[in-house]
């Protein structure tokens, strides 16, 4: 593959006109005929032997910095399954990589960082997000321009972490279960948490809008743990810094998919925070989800992960009834309730899509 | 201490008819002008220096059937941080172990079943729950006998973990962050979930007979993973069994708390299993709870363990807020919205405890 993808021609048309992005932004009613649109969350990952040969020898976040691989396995599960995007393949450690932070993702236990953030001194170092952090993203532009161009008519979905999630990150050293330090560190100092968030807001913003310059079709802000708080916590403390994060691609007219896992209790703030989508785990039924959030907002989700291991039949069932609960939103796409579990059966994954595609 | 503990005198009247359980009955009326109750869940354990010092060279399931040390182990934070009520000193695994399945706590890990549950075999072959278990309990009986003795006019609280928490452990064979497995088996073999569920509610159901007839005069039913469930998996599946061993002390007029962790999308459904107070996780509001639960329901939580390791301030103006919120319930018992971290620093709850009853 030596292309000069900077000289790739610029993201059909068709892909920004897809029934997918459409009914992310909430146009479901333009493409009610087509069959209903689906991907999944870490459909490009450990779940496909093709991907875990193509990873061999090669550190997670290194890979995430190589435009070929990264095309190559964004494309695996599209090709495969018949996903009708491509979501890019990513780390929400990538933009901290970028950003000059010493982090690295330990397989078994996933992102430790070398100097976890502790005080006001770790904060004032923190490198500027200026043109030498935008120049470092040039592989991802790269990376994308390459994919958009191998997708062709399919939509690109853009990656991020929200805020809150990389700062915990930062500020836990490493996987935490209940992220105390971090919440601690909201309602002890919360001037010091709000630079420290709006620092990764200004990292992830720039990140979400290369990809779309360089020819997303999409993007999705991942708040894996947002659902921890509380909602007040979350109004005060991390819906600002989301909003900021998101606000770097508001201009670019792509509609901006919010996903937390158990934010059922505070759907209307994940919304505000600026999504024209929210993204729904398995736990919030899809007609509460559309009584609470305002009229013309999109959903996308939410098949529990736990029934790709059950029988067909249970799986085929709740399918059917997630995508009629769907057809009464202003727009939805499908989608799991969280990402893929590695030890999944892709045969499965492309059953279901099949499934879902004939409805 | 060598108390024949079999002939100790019945626990006092005086426990039974405290501020703590006459909240947890909901007959927080009778007792409004008395300062708030105030429990902490994993008040006994690993932040306290006396427990490391006490467990030392004893493992925990060990340690749980051993009635002087649960006794020493339950009275230390009372005694410590004077807290309004005991906790029973117990794990989840406790029945499981008693009822003859091979389960060992690793240190750093968590539960591990040496043959966990796959199969319909394998729920064929789980012990009958018959009087050889019943005459198992009898350490347990003992514990509670002498812990009540020693608590004299402060209620003992019983523990047991919940059906489906339980059952997942033997589902999985380990500590799971998403127990698919389990949530695969239901959709997937209802009927032999339903097997697997009842016995454990059977198990624990014994469990907590046995503690409140020994003295305890109140239950706690843990439900730790509940909250990973969509409500109406919840009811189809897990609730019954709920329902089933909080059935075992109904006819003991007792309070029933009901405990799960993000349960706040279905608090109603964690009080029809038969809870008389449902326990509050920090992301669920107490008036919101108030509001959703019927009349006469009491309420137990919730303060932000992370607010632990946060300004005193903000730690005190949450109980303050807390306090105030509850005053409204039918009963409300302070209590934080999950367990204890180990690297709690114990006099911040000592201070807490005083800062509470001041209110």
């Amino acid at each position: 593959m030596s292309t000069p993808h900077s000289e790739l021609p610029p993201v059909s048309s068709a892909a920004r006109e897809s029934a997918l992005v459409k009914r992310l932004a909430g146009r479901g009613a333009e493409v009610a005929s087509e069959p209903p649109s689906v991907w999944f969350m870490r459909q490009a990952g450990r779940s496909l032997p093709e991907y875990r040969k193509a990873r061999e020898g090669t550190s997670m976040l290194e890979s995430c910095l190589m435009p070929e691989l990264v095309t190559e396995i964004t494309l695996q599960p599209v090709r495969r399954h018949k996903v009708d995007a491509g979501i890019f393949f990513s780390d929400i450690m990538v933009p901290l990589k970028l950003a000059g932070i010493d982090v690295s993702i330990e397989p078994g236990t996933g992102p430790v960082l070398t100097h976890p953030i502790r005080s006001k001194a770790d904060i004032d170092a923190l490198p500027p997000v200026d043109d030498v952090y935008r120049a470092a993203l040039e592989p991802i532009r790269e990376a994308v321009r390459l994919t958009t161009h191998e997708l062709d008519k399919k939509p690109l979905i853009g990656f991020c972490g929200a805020p809150f999630t990389v700062a915990s990150y930062m500020v836990e050293g490493r996987p935490s279960r209940d992220h105390l330090r971090t919440r601690a560190l909201m309602t002890a100092e919360p001037e010091l948490w709000a630079r420290l968030a709006q620092w990764v807001a200004d990292i992830s913003g720039e990140f979400l809008r290369a990809q779309v310059e360089a020819g997303a079709s999409a993007v999705q802000l991942f708040d894996s743990w947002a659902g921890s708080l509380a909602e007040a916590t979350y109004r005060a403390h991390v819906l600002p810094f989301s909003r900021a994060a998101l606000d770097y691609v508001r201009d670019l007219d792509v509609p901006r998919i919010h996903f937390g896992v158990g934010t059922g209790h505070m759907l209307s703030a994940i919304h505000e925070a600026g999504a024209t989508t929210v993204g729904l785990d398995h736990r919030t039924p899809i007609p509460t989800a559309i009584e609470t959030l305002p009229a013309g907002t999109a959903v996308q989700g939410n098949l529990d992960p736990a029934l790709l291991f059950s029988s067909e039949e249970a799986r085929f069932a709740e399918a059917a009834r997630i995508v009629r609960e769907g057809r009464t939103a202003a727009g939805h796409v499908v989608n799991l309730g969280h990402g893929v579990p590695p030890e999944t059966d892709p045969q499965v994954l492309t059953d279901l899509v099949a499934f879902i595609h004939e409805q």
